[in-house]
């Protein structure tokens, strides 16, 4: 996944702009251009508050078509009344304008705080500069990849090229997401994340494809479990590449890639939770289903305790067994097995002896491997996480309203 | 709830020492013991992984009857298989000797590290020394009080007196509880609550009185909502003030007091709560259901980003509204109120104009007082937090195994 990009797939253009939404000097408008008509499908938040572009953009997408993307940073449009649902529209028909398509074509995206108007002035400007200013080369891809963090401190993207038939693809996609982040996106996620490709295929299966990706991806990174109001991730196709994906073996090469592009923004993510300093990726098999596997290992990734142990390099996998038992699904500490960064630590309800310090400098590192066995079945999930530190508090105490 | 003590109810005598288990030199086996068999009933965890003494404790009040408690802080007995059960009678048989009575009469509790096996010979010693001082005094119950401490910085106590018919009747209890604190506690909670009473109740109704008085205290306080493995509130009723408790009214008189003593100690622990700087009470009104109501606020209680908020006094009502709606309950942003200590800040969907900067000096409070009407039935729920400061990923990141 090294020098491909967004907009590599064939058939896009983006841009980025400083508008003043963010007081930091970098992109926070930005637009995604298809450049024809494109099959699209997009997943969004389940939380019951969610924000005027969720609800626009649901409409926009129901169809399965559209030609772009309007994203701004810096604000999330949210819990802002009518006046909220007006400003979405009107990014969307400014951008229609500029990129001459129909407003019902846009996908409108926010993400910041919650609860303020959007200043239109500068967003319409914004959008009338980053219209001037499309372009598929690498730098274009970066811009519109700045244009959506807010408090991340790293760009994420990923991108791959895979063979359908005699013939390539590419699949590319770029996100954002440090805070905030415990997504549950169903068709019908505050991360964001954009996707593009140059295959072509049909809508309905371009929706089953995006949330199935989803699933082992997004839906399974969380930092704070904290449901944004605002969370979306939308793909693109543009067909322009002149594949079709539509045999069984097509659409699982195809399936196969796109799962891989998310799971590595994915993981992005939690890479660059807010505070982080290194990813807790917890994977929890023979479980009696997939939902108690998913539901063991977000309890035990939602743990503050064991968030904290993380940070410490502490080994208290105590914290990791009693997280296991408090989700109400199907679970027996007499059955299961505990594995912490390779080291075996309990077993059928007993303590196994180890070597504590050794587990514990084996802990501090970048990733650290949870692997909960639960013996009772032959589901498995993979949960990605971040540690909790003093930072996550520092940013989430001074970040002011 | 001044002068009266754990053991102001009559018939009751408790002791504690130091027997080794805890670092520091503070008392950490305890008994509490009633002069005759005592009325019994107790509540317990709901982890699927729950410690030894709370399998033996769900057997040994099943009848209804206890003659005491012993009690020890340091070490958990959780995750340590049959040993571990064979050291939480070990702690009843020895306990019940010294006393005169049979095992199955003494309810054993344990609270600290999950792992670990108890260092039996230090427990029994302690056990010894403890049965050889009982006594009632304000002491003994300060004692008692202390024996059941881990990371807590302050000692928790509530009694009240009572009117039943033309007669006095009193309740008291003692907790402990800081982190690891998320008690969904049944009738069949590492936060331990023990409850004495001198009126003379049935076994089944003290029962039902129990569990609902729980409901609106234990189980409505947050720190981190890890649910313990150890979780155990019991109360025993001497009967020695010669008062029954059986007619509606009486029971009324005596629900209320009881729901007011466990009231009180929850509040405790949410003011105690690890690094905690303040209270967060959460009221959810006019909500669809009880259960939603008390979902609602426990996921507001349990949002990071409103703990961190709650800690920098930051009036960033957005976290409160989209926690709200991300637990799966009816909400409807549209028909709310939100109230940030005293002040509304959000209606209807709409930001309201408000002084931020009062609102966050008034948040800088031993106490932070949220409502949330929901405007969608008649249901009301309350929950207990505390703030989430660097302090707590001190505690939790440093405390090793």
């Amino acid at each position: 996944m090294s020098e491909l990009h967004l907009l590599s797939p064939l058939g896009f253009k983006a841009s980025a702009v400083h508008a003043g939404l963010k007081t930091t000097q970098t992109p926070d408008v930005g637009l995604l251009v298809c450049d024809a008509l494109a099959t699209a499908a997009a997943v969004f938040t389940t939380n019951k508050v969610f924000a005027a572009p969720v609800k626009i953009g649901r409409e926009h997408v129901a169809k399965g078509r559209l030609r772009g993307v309007v994203v701004n940073s810096g604000n999330a449009n949210a819990c802002t009344g009518r006046q909220g649902e007006r400003d979405a529209l009107s990014m969307c028909s400014t951008a229609a304008k500029l990129i001459g398509c129909a407003s019902a074509e846009i996908l409108p995206s926010s993400t910041g705080i919650i609860g303020h108007l959007l200043p239109m002035e500068k967003m319409t400007s914004g959008i009338r500069a980053a219209a001037a200013d499309l372009g598929d080369s690498a730098e274009h891809a970066v811009r519109f990849a700045d244009a959506i963090l807010t408090t991340d401190l790293t760009r994420k993207a990923a991108a791959i090229e895979v063979k359908i038939g005699k013939q390539m693809v590419r699949i590319a996609g770029v996100c954002k997401g440090s805070g905030m982040i415990g997504p549950h996106m169903t068709l019908h996620a505050t991360m964001l994340a954009y996707l593009t490709t140059d295959a072509r295929i049909a809508p309905p299966l371009l929706r089953k494809l995006l949330a199935r990706a989803c699933e082992g991806s997004f839906n399974s990174v969380t930092v704070d479990d904290h449901m944004s109001t605002n969370d979306t991730a939308a793909i693109l196709a543009s067909g322009a590449a002149g594949v079709a994906v539509s045999t069984k073996k097509e659409i699982e090469r195809f399936a196969g890639a796109l799962e891989e592009v998310c799971k590595s923004l994915a993981y992005q993510i939690a890479a660059d939770g807010e505070g982080a300093t290194k990813v807790v990726a917890i994977t929890v098999s023979t479980a009696a289903s997939d939902k108690a596997a998913k539901a063991i290992a977000r309890a035990i990734a939602n743990s503050p305790l064991v968030k904290c142990a993380m940070h410490g390099n502490d080994p208290n996998w105590g914290r990791i067994v009693s997280a296991a038992g408090l989700c109400g699904v199907p679970f027996d500490a007499d059955l299961c097995k505990l594995t912490l960064q390779g080291t075996a630590v309990f077993r059928r309800g007993r303590p196994l002896v180890f070597d504590a310090a050794a587990v514990s400098k084996k802990m501090d590192a970048r990733e650290v491997g949870v692997h909960l066995q639960c013996g009772l079945g032959k589901a498995s999930a993979t949960v990605w996480t971040c540690d909790l530190s003093r930072e996550y508090i520092t940013i989430n105490a001074d970040y002011h309203t």
